[in-house]
């Protein structure tokens, strides 16, 4: 019966896309809805993701000195208070704690919406002198948001992430950290799940409840909306000034700290979808992938069939690999894989053996190739670094295609309501002009790219001198 | 000056053993205490033997085919309600969420204690055919439970853990998971932990909230006090009767799963601490040491030695490794690897560097060693495994040589009273017996272990036919 629903067509992405999403996280059965309004269980399929970008994502936290720590799940309102543009930012959207056991407490607690109070708190009492510099520490843990309207994955009331946190002797050190991380998302968006993104600076409106500064990366779904897929932000001295973070330098003074924080959440296995899926399922890069070749035997009740695909399992160790020797027809399987996005199937029966060959499939392209038995382990080896290489130039020329130029309001309503994509365009820096953009259009500044282009000199809205370039879209 | 506060002396453990384990948490800095009464702050030295206590576990757990899983950290709680026994075990212990952003909820939420009831309202919609059982699945999460005292790693508000909860087509298959659970936990804490256990189950009394049997594993602490280690529970129907969890079985009948948990918890981090420790602080396994080896220069300003010091480092890349090169006296850096509890400490001078060798120094033993530098690779492989081994065989012996038997009420008071540590005597099975131990010498049934002895026929408390072998104790 679970087999039955999973192979049932899904809606078409160009009909419904939101429809397309939803059937897509069910039927490759990521996710399942659950009896608390707005947070999901995250099943197997979609944890095991999870765990493959922690661990890759892990690693290159750790290559630049990152060290991992635990910090409670709960704030007392006095310290969420302490920093004033941090919990207006933040208060109307958390959950509050307000009795332990069955006594009522005597401070309520929030849920951490995200922990830069608590991380102050902590550093308050850890930092001294200037050797205690730089703290490069980050957590994996939950946290919560409490969120009207939620889609799984993009937006729910709890979500996993990991958030690091950083404190610094100067402001310059903590700027270069800010950049150093947002650099490491891009690439690791890049090279581990195949999407490129856009990387620049969030707009004053845009940036973050108590940040000086909020780097972004941008990327671009299927359907033409943007993403905002990691952010890194410089809190300069206003967090280490409102909690009290001093330190004693080499010159003997003391001085405020500068801080940073960055996060990367499960959004991103949202983005995953969006970016590779199509009409068959999910597209999963291989190097997320949690089995990465699927071998389907064909007539497996042949004799040697099962034998001969367990041969090529064996042989195929060095990668995710599984055989399917269920007794449901090979077609099934073949939908099964493509559902859930298995970057490659191999397919062997009788007349391959007697051949001395197999057959794979790639998801992405449903490219067929022939490979004799004894090359398999090169072959696939090779494939799945072809399928990671061209699944980022497809998501790359797709985001090209989709990317636009406005000069004035015109062109920019026209492209937004006829051209999904991103709009790029010039910007006075005033937010009368952002502000405007998004009541008529409901489109927002995704961010000033590092990349600048004069693409002309005068505002997109009012027409006055341009100060930046700006991406422009409509969001998830 | 964190130097400074690091190697001053900490308590000695022979004269206040409660007081000499908060220094060696505090001064080996595994934790800090935080605004949030009752939570702490995990930090880098404690996560990171976290991290190799989840990592090696994990891998077990992946190889008897779990998979993981993220349920949602609330629970309503009307699905609290639904098992009377569970809640009645968990209700006056949980942290309750009355408000959402700034509307009061309509139903308020507890942070969840433990999953079981978010696991059965899933696998209700989860499991239909006996082709969807067994599920297997775990989650590594924190949980929340309001305790009155509390102590770090041992007790806290919050802590972190992994839940594993089994759904079965029938009781033998739940029973044989719950068994197997207990007895890879209680492999992991001997040849990883380095912690010999006992394995048995708990007393009626006991039991998991909820469960109709409990099995746990027991490790005696250095100060002659019990530590409860690891659960293992078989809830047999009663959870599915009580969330309707039905399956179509082979023969096309309705049959209720027959479901398990099981989990291990941070506090493994406080039973190392308390089983290795010694009076010089941390006394690590090698294999949860976040540093297996630190290499401390001599006389490090005198050329070659730094430079000699790094090509050690690089020909003991297989291992954890890192070399200690601040202005620090290398008495300091003694004195810190040795609170620090890392396994080896290589020592190398100018002298050393001219006759070709270095010194080896052991964590646990103290002893020293010289090693010709052509064998030191080879030789610190063999002695960390001589090390492990023997941390294993030293507990043991110290568990051994604390493990009492008691045959009537006056030896068991004498030797609770005098000889901190396990005592073994016979019980009848009578609650009133149990409760009469507890009340009268503060010490609780540990287990009944698998491996009985009939060390005599009659009760230790009444006298009446005995029917078990129980471990008693005073217990963290």
């Amino acid at each position: 019966m679970a087999d039955k629903k999973l192979v049932e067509a899904i809606t078409s992405m160009d009909e419904d896309f939101a429809q397309w999403y939803t059937d897509v996280v069910k039927k490759a059965e990521l996710i399942d809805y659950t009896s608390v309004k707005g947070c999901m269980v995250i099943k197997p399929a979609g944890y095991a993701i999870w765990e493959l970008i922690q661990k890759q994502l892990d690693e290159r936290f750790k290559a630049t000195g990152v060290e991992n720590v635990y910090l409670p799940m709960f704030i007392p309102e006095s310290l969420l208070q302490k920093e004033k543009d941090h919990v207006e930012g933040f208060a109307p959207e958390v959950a509050w704690v307000t009795h332990g056991g069955l006594q009522p407490l005597q401070e309520r607690l929030c849920v951490r919406p995200t922990s830069e109070t608590l991380f102050c708190d902590f550093y308050k009492n850890d930092i001294h002198s200037y050797r205690d510099l730089p703290k490069v520490y980050n957590q994996w843990c939950s946290v919560v948001r409490w969120e009207k309207e939620t889609r799984p994955f993009l937006r729910s009331r709890e979500f996993l992430w990991q958030e690091g946190h950083t404190a610094h002797a100067t402001m310059e050190e903590a700027e270069e950290r800010t950049i150093q991380m947002l650099n490491l998302y891009a690439d690791f968006c890049e090279q581990v799940l195949a999407m490129p993104v856009i990387r620049g600076r969030k707009t004053e409106k845009e940036k973050f409840a108590g940040a000086e500064s909020t780097y972004t990366i941008e990327a671009l779904m299927h359907d033409g909306k943007a993403l905002q897929s990691g952010t890194s932000h410089n809190f300069g001295d206003g967090f280490a000034k409102a909690f009290g973070i001093q330190f004693t330098d080499k010159d003997n003074t003391l001085k405020y700290v500068y801080q940073t924080s960055w996060g990367m959440t499960t959004r991103l296995i949202g983005a995953i979808i969006m970016v590779h899926g199509d009409n068959s399922g999910l597209v999963l890069p291989p190097k997320v992938a949690p089995t990465q070749i699927v071998i389907i035997p064909i007539q497996q009740k042949k004799e040697g069939v099962l034998d001969t695909a367990y041969q090529l399992k064996d042989r195929l160790s060095n990668f995710r690999v599984k055989v399917d020797d269920s007794d449901k027809s090979p077609g099934w399987k073949f939908s099964e894989q493509e559902m859930r996005g298995i970057p490659i199937r191999v397919e062997i029966g009788p007349k391959d053996i007697e051949a001395g060959k197999c057959v794979l499939c790639r998801r992405d392209t449903r490219e067929k190739i022939e490979v004799a038995l004894e090359d398999l382990e090169a072959k696939a080896g090779e494939l799945l670094e072809q399928i990671q290489t061209d699944m980022l130039e497809r998501a790359r020329a797709h985001r090209d295609s989709h990317t636009y130029v406005a000069e004035n309001m015109e062109q920019l309503e026209e492209t937004l309501n006829t051209k999904p994509g991103f709009v790029k365009a010039m910007w006075c820096g005033d937010q009368a002009c952002e502000d405007m953009i998004k009541e008529k259009y409901a489109a927002t500044s995704r961010c000033m790219p590092f990349e600048q282009e004069q693409l002309s000199d005068k505002c997109v809205c009012c027409g006055k001198p341009a100060k930046k370039m700006v991406y422009w879209g409509r969001a998830y």
